[in-house]
């Protein structure tokens, strides 16, 4: 399965698409949708909209997976991103593909084996998973392939559970 | 012109589609759009996006007026209200419509003349300036109504000021 994982922003938001069969992972691609600050404020959630739907036709993943927001800091940031975060949403659920949200806990949790990792040994992590040469930059990015990466764990367990439970 | 105003929000946005031509208002539609706890978060983002691009294709409004978020109380409404503010803006860019942002301030100022206006005070106004026999109800759409008439008059001032500046 191929599945498109999200780190929500405004100004920038990470996308990462990986490829997961037979327990194993591949990059297809991964990078990052840049809002430019010249642009309106409507003007950059409808690019931001409109580059995740080209990414969806494009690589037509099964699964788009986008982390939830937590926020203890700026109000106003956490508002920007949420609105960009909303303008993600649609973009997904638009192209009618399957939705999932994860929480930074169940991300970590994933990732790392526990909770309370440190964001740098989950990058790590997320680069030795997906067989990576160098931790992609900026931080958004390596987010939401760690993003995409929870969802391919939280499908196989429930594969497990399926399974078993049939037995 | 055809402005149409919107109270953003995630369970309740409210709508106002009002006609203002020679000074005179009248009003086209109102209304609040709701989506539904049962359906899940992207569901209710991609039914607030298409609803209010079902709106624009209806009324054909000249502009599209949103209100920005103000918020000190509870983060996570906030952050919700965000995320659906996000989904309508994209509605309106998708559909090509100008789109105007205006502050809560903003807004209190042009309908009941003074920033530190209360919100009955501008509710009261907008059912006298629209002439209506009563307050919309929820809020959220005597909310949208007065967005839109705040764009109304910040579209004569501008047009009062470039007449003068032109002669």
């Amino acid at each position: 399965m191929i599945i498109m994982g999200i780190d929500p922003g405004f100004a920038i938001t990470g996308y990462g698409i990986i490829r997961y069969e037979g327990n194993r992972f591949a990059v297809e691609e991964y990078g990052a949708i840049l809002t430019e600050t010249n642009d309106s404020f409507p003007e950059r959630l409808r690019i931001l909209n409109s580059r995740i739907k080209e990414l969806i036709k494009l690589y037509n993943p099964d699964a788009f997976a986008i982390e939830e927001l937590f926020f203890n800091k700026n109000i106003k940031t956490a508002i920007n991103a949420a609105q960009g975060r909303g303008a993600a949403i649609v973009a997904a659920a638009d192209c009618g593909i399957d939705i999932f949200e994860y929480t930074p806990l169940q991300v970590k949790q994933a990732i790392a084996g526990y909770g309370r990792a440190e964001k740098s040994q989950v990058q790590q992590m997320v680069k030795i998973i997906l067989n990576l040469e160098e931790i992609p930059k900026p931080d958004d990015i390596a987010d939401a392939l760690a993003v995409a990466i929870c969802h391919a764990h939280s499908y196989r367990m429930n594969n497990i559970f399926i399974n078993n439970f049939k037995k």
